[in-house]
């Protein structure tokens, strides 16, 4: 009897998820020790599946037909966002099947929901592909490091807004010309605002975060600031002070209390994770055996998401009938730590006309909040007669930080806000 | 009823795993869903106990006793060696007791009669912590990549080496006083030769090769350069080329043939390999579906591994009674791939005379071989009155590399052996 596997959407994931087990069941199957076959497939638009052969493969416009297909043996749901989708898992988990879904949104907002209904027909909810695409991520975590404590998480968690901070780094492009290649490219969901104002790192961090604590964090938690307000300047000025501009998302223990934050941060060039280009999705783990790992690849795409679906669903037919692993589950009700007790490294960027004095009196309001300079330089701006002042504070607080920049901004020759930013 | 894991030799790594279970049985146990309970550990010499509470557990010198113990579900092998390792674990799977190893030198030697072993008796053989300590990176290819035909891997596998080779790149050391570091620090097995010679990247090469092929390979089927041959000057000149030298495992699968090789190769710099500096490890896989993924982490130290060897624990307990997947099981032989099959491009150093026509009669001979030279350099040597002239050729076969090279050292005016290294 072989392990009978239902796709429900087949849009640009599931094709290559049905592509995949159609072309690779035997290899597959050798790999997994048993018989892994897609038996049923469900979409509404049939147009989609004409290019498969689905010979012997039940094809229905119906998902629930295919949940209660009893040659369905895990459901996998690939038609994204929080309507549909969520209905389909719940009647899948409440007919007591396991569910394999890439559909992070939907994990985000209601993880919880989910898993209890998962763990109530007690089957599995598995969601290697909501996070990081190909990189077997979840797994590491949840499998590899079971021994250990997480420290801290550092992940380069969209591949659009890594993919417009390389081009502005190494092609010098402004970001609106950096974007519009992402798009065409087809990196860059339409419209692209989910990507590059942070929200879909902040789902995939909301899920790290939960897996990692065991404790509930909702979305509001997670500060969020995208890639917008980085300019070409920045990226620049960053690079001759040695860092590079990465969009990370940063979840952390700290004194008991949990960190989690999405915003553009200064990596240092010689961290592993400046060196992670274009596209290209890596989570940088601190935990306490392991000491320090980190999982790198494409974190989304037809195939390489298909490779972390197909993966969940040899991990349900291989449970067999253990228990399954908790997952969102909540053991703990950690504190959230938030932005207010941020201590850390600040770069700056003041824009300020070129006068006598301008300087020191800049770095005289840094001097009043306690707040000192690492490095400084000040440059001619090549779009206007104003001039960059740009800082890298040692460590402070955030507080201090915001106020100081505040009182800066408020100087008669400075011009615009402020920009500042976060070093790791 | 607890799952009882029995340790076999309490050395550096034993002793990690120890520590580990003792003080974080709590929370490992959560993370499982099942009670893991260090419940025995044999050791010959008791004076390495002393460190720890052992209050509960069983204690012996004798490793049969810690095999026939019912409370015992799991023996953890961590004393090394081909000798008395191989008779614990062939007399605990004939015992029906699943085991976790860290032992690449007796799975490189081994693996196929242990497996063997392991199926006969319908239990597993786990040895995460076998090939890049604390990386989750046999769970990734085996379980991650299930859905995926790997294409190629290429992996820093021995901490001494990279850290060797990262002292001479970035703090301009020669070999010996890089190597004298290491083994200061720790890091280099003493005496060192098992590393510097390639042999330990070798055995790990031969475990993955097994793993992603399926297929028998031999440690004689891998042809294995070390470290030692490389001086200082060569890592100095391929930086100015736009390299960085990393001995690599490289295996891949090429026209239905395998090739597993060890040797020092130029990486460019761009690469995300040539950014792991020091003791780290570090695996590059290109893969079907997934397409590039990698993984980072510590290859070696009692903690580090110490995870490995316990996540592997936690996988045999959750496995239940499900059937074993397969681990070196031979689904296939595929032929193995020489070094006489072999193209690519190369580096080329010549120490010559400064003589005219030196530079023309040494491209001559490349050319009069078809060897397309890509870059070239000429320089004075610092420590002689030689002059270096430097090359990177175009794809050329390996075989007419080494005829060239051969006929250039008998060049009157060339000095010594030419050194020739591959590019990745």
């Amino acid at each position: 009897m072989p392990f009978g596997v239902g796709v429900i959407g087949v849009g640009t994931v599931g094709g290559g998820v049905v592509e995949t087990l159609l072309r690779n069941r035997e290899a597959i199957s050798a790999r997994a020790g048993l018989d892994i076959c897609l038996t049923h497939v469900a979409e509404t638009d049939l147009g989609r599946l004409e290019e498969f052969d689905l010979d012997g493969v039940t094809v229905s416009t119906d998902a629930s037909a295919l949940i209660a297909d009893p040659n369905v043996n895990v459901v996998v749901e690939l038609i994204g966002g929080l309507g549909a989708a969520k209905t389909f898992i719940l009647e899948a988990l409440a007919a007591k099947k396991s569910v394999v879904t890439a559909n992070k949104m939907l994990l985000a907002h209601c993880g919880p929901e989910l898993t209890r209904a998962a763990g109530d027909s007690g089957v599995e909810l598995h969601y290697e592909a909501a996070v990081a695409g190909a990189i077997p991520f979840i797994k590491a975590l949840r499998e590899g490091l079971v021994a250990n404590e997480i420290g801290s998480v550092y992940g380069i968690l969209n591949g659009t807004c890594n993919y417009i901070l390389s081009q502005m780094t190494y092609k010098g492009l402004e970001f609106d010309d950096a974007l519009a290649q992402a798009v065409e490219l087809g990196f860059a969901e339409r419209p692209p605002d989910l990507d590059i104002e942070g929200h879909d790192t902040a789902h995939k961090c909301q899920i790290i975060a939960s897996l990692c604590y065991s404790t509930p964090i909702s979305l509001d938690d997670i500060h969020v600031e995208g890639v917008t307000r980085v300019k070409r300047v920045d990226v620049i000025y960053a690079r001759e002070l040695g860092y590079l501009i990465k969009l990370l998302a940063i979840i952390r223990q700290v004194d008991g209390a949990v960190e989690a934050r999405v915003h553009p941060t200064l990596v240092p060039e010689t961290h592993l994770l400046a060196s992670v280009r274009n596209e290209f999705n890596a989570i940088y783990v601190q935990s306490d055996i392991a000491d320090v790992t980190m999982y790198y690849g494409r974190g989304a795409g037809r195939m390489p998401t298909a490779s972390a679906v197909i993966a969940d669903v040899v991990d349900v037919a291989r449970r067999g009938d253990f228990p399954p692993m908790p997952a969102f589950v909540y053991t703990q009700t950690l504190p959230i730590r938030g932005m207010d007790m941020l201590e850390g490294r600040y770069y700056l960027r003041v824009s300020t006309q070129d006068r006598p004095g301008a300087l020191g009196r800049i770095c005289g309001v840094l001097g009043e909040h306690e707040i000192n300079i690492a490095s400084c330089f000040q440059r001619e701006s090549t779009e206007s007669d104003l001039v960059h002042v740009v800082l890298i504070t040692h460590k402070t607080a955030e507080t201090a930080g915001r106020v100081a920049v505040d009182e800066i901004d408020q100087l008669g020759f400075v011009q615009g806000a402020t920009q500042m930013l976060r070093v790791l």
